[in-house]
């Protein structure tokens, strides 16, 4: 019907279709969104058959995971199936950055550094002695005006001592927003993506960047996993608008692409991942239980997968026929992840149901992996 | 072929291989190491042939933990099955002592000691009640210039007052790199050898030995046991050349030998022992699964075998025929806690798969024992 028109301004069409019968329709108002958010560019309609050629599929979750999942060899040493680092921990918080980090251990990463501030690292270092962790982040309340750039440059550098030897950063978990604090996490990722490390970001990392996303714009190695509230935050910012579940697959892309390519995974009842190219859906197993820390689990998930990912498809042969080595490593970082961590909150739902607790989830991550993808 | 020719200098050697068809083969390039780790001394020919001789043997692991491990007996007192102490645990790191006090513990000692700086120190506390820990080492950051002889003394006298109870110490893990911090070690290494007190030296207690080798040149009862990367530094910095798995027998002889005969540990797929005299290997059992700490296991299992070969060496009737009596402790303590700790690393693997951590192999340590060596 749009095509017979041939309408070539956005407030025609709009004019158009309040007069017509199905104007309250589904359909109309997922079309006003797509033109509201496509800007108000000339050849609108090009653009918005473009959008309407967005498909969604659902991931082939199961596959993808024990694709890039690494063989155990007895002749690999230390380090090689990852060194994962969370940087997040503070006086306030420091279960998020435990779960995200013991995580990546439980799925398989050799190694799994903490950097946080100095109060949060005795408690964090008490929840397991498995985790390396720094007690290198300052918050304000600790630090005076004039030493606060000397103190910038040594926390600097000691995150940068490290940095080089990660495979993934994880930002966000438990940071906190204290401004000093967060001047210094910006400063982290600047310097990660000069160093080309991956980095996942959560939590208090996604208020940071969705206050200044020239930190994340345009770095293709950068995966945001935001909650409903976080997500919702982000497209007000980046696209003036509203989330709207209605066009969630296309505004998902639209919002990747318009940071530049970074790789979203917004969590929800299905889990929607887009790297502004494609967008995936993973639904399979899930939880009703939505205690607090589950977001976390999945960050160090997130993390470990995405290095495999990597590792896996600069290891491929370039003339194989593998679809997977073709595809974006944080987008199948992403879909693994949220698959892994679907799993093991459905096992321990299972077992545990209202009293599921997050520590409850990472205990079933092992026994979820196990299942998909046998050592 | 070589005997035939009967070159006496290794240039001659060198050209003259270089002319054969084998030049590039294994067997030449394993002749080239040797020669280049002999030196340059005029009989080379008789000492390349020397080294031909070199046999490595798989170890009767099993039966040498047997042999070594002592009867449990109502009438003993605590203290008699070994008293541990694990130098190490500093404000970055806390788990690695504890892995390594803890497993003293679990293989059978009577007590563990953990000697670390004073934040480490309530960290390493909370981990569990079992260990005793003694807040008695100092960092840098906390020491003024003028103070650091004086409190220098003081970590010594803290660690003199107990060292003559002790049956070994374990120097490393979790150490931190910090020089003050070394500086002490280092002292503490003098003290234990002036005592006669068995060390083993693992982490960053290999980081300090490297770059001070006399610390433990000529110490027989001194066991050093590097992974991949601190056995590279080891070989360059002691044999001049790059660490070489085709000829890694010889190498680690070599090494030991120049070291003054210490023994040597060499984790690996195989580990492999040497204490100048001989090479042994230990290939059984084993696990796929490199998480960060099993090192950490390692050196509280070859303290505590360490222990009991020296007393069952020293309660032995020298008119037997055990051959086991005639053995180096050093190496037979490294054989039984190799052997035992890849049998528990292999049982935790069966259980936990990718998900294993260093914990989880913790508390394996005990049924493999008994598998071996029933109480």
């Amino acid at each position: 019907m749009l095509m017979k028109h041939g309408m070539n301004s956005r407030f025609a069409f709009l004019d158009y279709a309040k007069s017509c019968t199905w104007a309250s329709s589904p359909v109309f108002r997922r079309q006003q969104f797509l033109i509201r958010s496509l800007g108000s560019c000339s050849d609108q309609q090009t653009k918005y058959n473009k959008m309407q050629a967005t498909k969604s599929l659902e991931a082939d979750a199961e596959n993808i995971l024990r694709t890039i999942t690494p063989c155990l060899d007895l002749s690999r040493h230390k380090g090689q199936a990852g060194k994962i680092a969370v940087i997040g921990g503070c006086r306030e918080y420091t279960g998020a950055p435990y779960f995200s980090a013991i995580s990546a251990l439980k799925i398989g990463a050799d190694l799994s550094h903490v950097f946080c501030t100095k109060d949060a690292a005795p408690v964090i270092k008490s929840y397991s002695p498995e985790l390396i962790v720094h007690p290198v982040l300052e918050e304000s309340y600790s630090v005076r005006d004039e030493d606060k750039r000397s103190i910038s440059s040594k926390v600097l550098a000691e995150v940068d001592k490290w940095m080089e030897r990660f495979d993934c950063l994880v930002i966000g978990p438990g940071l906190g927003r204290d401004p000093f604090l967060l001047d210094c996490v910006s400063e982290i990722i600047r310097h990660a993506r000069q160093t080309n490390i991956p980095i996942v970001i959560d939590g208090d990392g996604l208020f940071l960047v969705t206050n200044t996303l020239d930190l994340v714009s345009g770095y293709a190695l950068a995966v945001l996993t935001p909650n409903v509230n976080e997500y919702k935050r982000l497209v007000q910012k980046v696209l003036s608008c509203e989330a709207d579940d209605r066009v969630a697959h296309e505004q998902l892309q639209s919002l990747a692409k318009q940071i530049g390519s970074v790789t979203i995974l917004r969590k929800g009842k299905s889990d929607l991942v887009s790297d502004g190219e494609t967008v995936t859906s993973v639904s399979i197993y899930g939880s009703p239980r939505r205690c607090g820390g589950q977001g976390d689990i999945l960050s160090g998930s997130v993390a470990v997968f995405l290095s495999w990912a990597r590792q896996h498809i600069l290891a491929a042969d370039p003339n194989s026929n593998s679809s997977i080595s073709t595809k974006n490593p944080t987008v199948l970082g992403c879909i693994a992840g949220s698959a892994l961590m679907r799993k093991a909150a459905s096992l321990a739902f299972v077992s545990k149901k209202r009293s599921t607790l997050t520590g409850d989830i990472i205990e079933c991550l092992g026994r979820s992996l196990e299942d998909i993808c046998p050592a």
